[in-house]
């Protein structure tokens, strides 16, 4: 199996079994080794008590894109430290996508830039993450 | 009103209109001027791939305390920058406790840390939020 | 003035007059309106414990582009927020490259990545700065 | 050896060959596994462009402290993610004191909190760093 093939079974293999992925309603656009795309659609019970999505929305989008992107090599990783700033809200209707980028891989240590942006390419949020590579394979 | 009744009204108005937080069954355990204490229970419309709560779980407990923390002193906050480092992976039925201090406080800014410990006490998430404090009050 | 010449003008006075940039070594390569790349070489009296550079130096030298950066457009910028991952260790006598990006610019908060790269153009250090936009004018 | 005899000879040897922790200035109050205490006077070769000391000050004197505090247990330790906030800014000829606690440690990883202060026991940095610990022994 080539490495794009191996990526597409690994991610289809995670989602396949994550409730909280498939709640959020998350669909892959596109997968390679080290990076990914993903897409979903802000709904009312998303938002906050301002009206907008809440924090955890993105977060969990872009953490999401995190999991594929590192595991999409094909051992499992485990997330270290994540952080997002949030740019511009997110409101109900809202369709948003993330694109997670691979900065840096070391055997031990990889590093991901996420960008979230909405329907008009406006940026939403910036998640920055970093997994430990363990040595047990998918 | 004093600055405790204040805390308490503030953070009631928010959860009142916040389905997400409601969603996630954040029960508050207390509240004061710049902190606050939260509980939750993971379900497994919470867990991911790998049987664990979704790192966006204990991010989004910690967000919603870092809101209820910060906008207590009457100023609406704004996030600017928050990261999590997940320390030990939470089950299904496990009854998870955040809380919030406030770190540093200035007329634009405020910094706070926030833990996240199971049933057990072990630490299973430690977070830090920046906010930006408007002019806008409740 | 047009607004290179300004982020020009800007950059110089304040590297004038900044002593710990100049122990630093740092060269300005480019300068523009929102962004900057500089240059430095490591010295035996920056080394660590460990005879790898210390930490806060790659750190000190992106902070440096950050402030160049975000500065660049007139308004006095704060540092609120930078993080910081260490990718590869420096030797004395590499020479390291800085190039800092805005990713995000409303009128209060920006937001730029700092890759610091090495002259075999390996990646050393992935920097994330955010600041807040004073209504000071240089 | 006990365990605080054994970190007081690796922050000793630590400390003997690194020329920036030097040149800093920086002094060991206490050490101890795991934790440490640092001070430092703050010159005027540290200042920056606006006359207050150079982010990457403080950064250093924490990385430093994150350093010690990690290596202590006798188990060499690489940085892998740090982030700092500033507070308030420091002036030449302040005294700052960087105090590091354990926030979590497990086989592979370990998680510090860092609080400098100025002498007027005002916070004016807050640090986080997340270190991998190495099997190599000091």
């Amino acid at each position: 199996m080539n490495s794009k093939a191996l990526a597409d079974k690994i991610v289809d293999q995670m989602l396949d079994k994550d409730p909280f992925t498939k709640w959020l309603g998350i669909e892959i656009i596109s997968i390679k080794e080290g990076s990914c795309e993903l897409k979903m659609q802000i709904r009312d019970e998303m938002l906050n008590g301002f009206e907008i999505a809440h924090g955890g929305i993105t977060f969990s989008m872009a953490d999401s894109a995190l999991a594929f992107a590192s595991n999409s090599h094909g051992r499992i990783c485990v997330s270290l430290e994540t952080s997002i700033s949030h740019t511009k809200p997110c409101k109900s209707g809202d369709i948003i996508y993330a694109k997670a980028e691979e900065k840096s891989i070391t055997n031990k240590i990889a590093i991901y830039n996420i960008t979230i942006c909405n329907q008009e390419k406006e940026v939403v949020a910036l998640f920055k993450g970093t997994v430990f590579r363990t040595d047990k394979l998918f």
